[in-house]
């Protein structure tokens, strides 16, 4: 099949066993790019559209491992994968992981893997389907493991989407993505926060104001490089411009504008309630990255 | 004193009461531009170094209110104005507050400078000393309160740093600003949950780490327009890729890996609990929009 494409002649045969929306769009990123590709899904209708554009549709996930070297799993969760591959061989396999989990879930799924004689990837997915076959998108997948195998596959795995390797620690592209998604979250509450602040407002209009936040957010983003440099070399003070006893003689004017519009102050509490603790603790002088140390046990 | 500047010739001539850290950087942006300045500090030795630079130091904020039309006062809070301003006459003065407070403050401050024969506008500061005087710092001040102040001395205003007017409402200026600041504290909070992710792990720099994150929050912060559009439409599905129910789904993987990094989730589980209470409610097929109708009482 390859062979009548020039481009393609030395194109890495891939296995992809999972055809949700997600390994679907992986799917259609490798046959776009004419790489040979099998595919497995346990509901079989899934898979139909895939075998019209090309693919490889076989009927159980051991004869899908069979099918090829590199073998790419992206299923719903930890478990659907023990379940998915219990009855395939994967002696001599690369199996890399794009299935969610958390960093002990990937080091126990990578020793489980070499236990079965095959080497390991994995994979934290920082996209959503559409932007899988989108370079321009700045969709990537987070990936650890397997050195060797990262640089032996690197090419075709970075045919759907960006990645980025990031250390031999199975479990390190799973932290990483949870890390990044739990500021993601940080960032989304203090944004609603902000929108119920105004939600009553008549004569502010949400899209302007979004336009306000997304500006300051970014440039203020810039304030994470601070606690980065803090963290290393453990001086909490350097650069720092608006001090913690600055900041927490603030709180109560972000309180009481809560509570002056109305707005349920839960989302913001939490890290107030810190940064006041830390001064407590005599820290004032500081910026906030203390906070990181208040929150490892 | 400006009749030897040409550039200057016409400058409003401006009083600054309060030469904290950001009155005296407003002191020396008007004084570079050449504009006539006359400033009061409650502490008078806070001002000596400004006499030497060129402006008009007096003993009393009535002495200072009475020099110009335009009266700028930076002040530590709301209860700092009332009292420097108790004696002067603010009858026909152009009153611009640039102390922090809360928006009932600001509203109730201007009903106390209209009764005393003054136009009332309110500030919000979003910048820091060192960004005052530096253009290119990206540095501006919301204003809200008389637009016919604010068109007359837009020029004053703007000279410090940069200035958006968000309307009449005395009120919406501190709403922006504290509505801006909020956001960036949940957006702080998920950096601070994010870095005691990585803490322990001796071969993630926080260096490098600190740049994924920034790169990942500037992409994702475009989600901040569909929250808008949803709020404004009313239809909180649309352009929805990730629904709530995905994202719940996601909740153990993230409280499982902080447990897992010995991380306290505190700063997360109030979002994450919110979330799940959207979902519960039947709203599992939206955006997380309506976690901002929850926070309204
Ligand atoms: N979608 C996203 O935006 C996104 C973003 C980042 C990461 N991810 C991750 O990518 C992975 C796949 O996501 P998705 O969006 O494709 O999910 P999905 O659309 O819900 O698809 C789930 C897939 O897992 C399969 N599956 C579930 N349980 C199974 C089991 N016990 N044995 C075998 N197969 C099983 C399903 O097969 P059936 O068709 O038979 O049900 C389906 O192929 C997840 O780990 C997700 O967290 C997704
Ligand atoms: N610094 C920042 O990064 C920043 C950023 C945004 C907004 N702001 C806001 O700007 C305003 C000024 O901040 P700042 O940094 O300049 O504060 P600051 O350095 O602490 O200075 C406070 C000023 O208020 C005066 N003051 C305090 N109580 C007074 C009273 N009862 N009567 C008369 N004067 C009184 C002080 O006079 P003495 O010298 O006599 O004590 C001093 O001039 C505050 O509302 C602050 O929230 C500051």
């Amino acid at each position: 099949m390859a062979d009548t494409n020039t481009d393609t002649v030395s194109a890495t045969p891939v296995t992809l066993l999972g055809l949700g929306d997600m390994g679907t769009a992986f799917a259609r990123a490798w046959l776009a790019a004419g790489y040979p590709l099998t595919v497995w899904n346990r509901t079989a209708a899934r898979a139909e559209p895939l075998a019209a554009e090309g693919a490889t549709v076989v009927a159980t996930a051991a004869e899908a491992v069979a099918a090829s070297r590199l073998v790419v799993v992206c299923l719903l969760d930890d478990a659907s994968v023990g379940e998915a591959l219990a009855d395939a061989d994967l002696a001599g396999k690369d199996l890399v992981n794009l299935t969610t989990g958390t960093p002990d879930q990937a080091r126990a799924r990578a020793e489980w893997a070499r236990a079965r004689g095959a080497r390991f990837l994995d994979g934290g997915i920082m996209a959503v389907p559409p932007m899988i076959g989108v370079p321009e998108s700045g969709g990537y997948v987070f990936y650890s493991g397997s050195g060797a195998l990262f640089e032996e596959h690197g090419t075709a795995l970075t045919v759907p989407t960006g990645a980025k390797y990031v250390g031999e620690n199975p479990g390190h592209a799973a932290l990483h993505d949870v890390a990044l998604l739990s500021a993601m979250y940080g960032m989304f509450a203090g944004v609603q926060h902000a929108f119920a602040l105004i939600r009553k407002e008549k004569d502010i209009a949400p899209k302007e104001f979004a336009s306000l936040l997304v500006g300051w957010l970014g440039a203020m983003s810039g304030s994470v490089h601070g606690i980065a440099e803090h963290l290393q070399s453990g001086d909490y003070t350097k650069g720092v411009v608006s001090n913690l006893a600055m900041i927490v003689a603030g709180n109560p004017t972000l309180l009481s504008t809560a509570e002056g519009q109305g707005v349920s102050p839960e989302l913001l509490t939490p890290y107030l309630g810190l940064m006041e603790r830390l001064l407590a603790e005599g820290h004032g002088d500081e910026g906030t990255t203390g906070v990181v140390d208040l929150l490892v046990r």
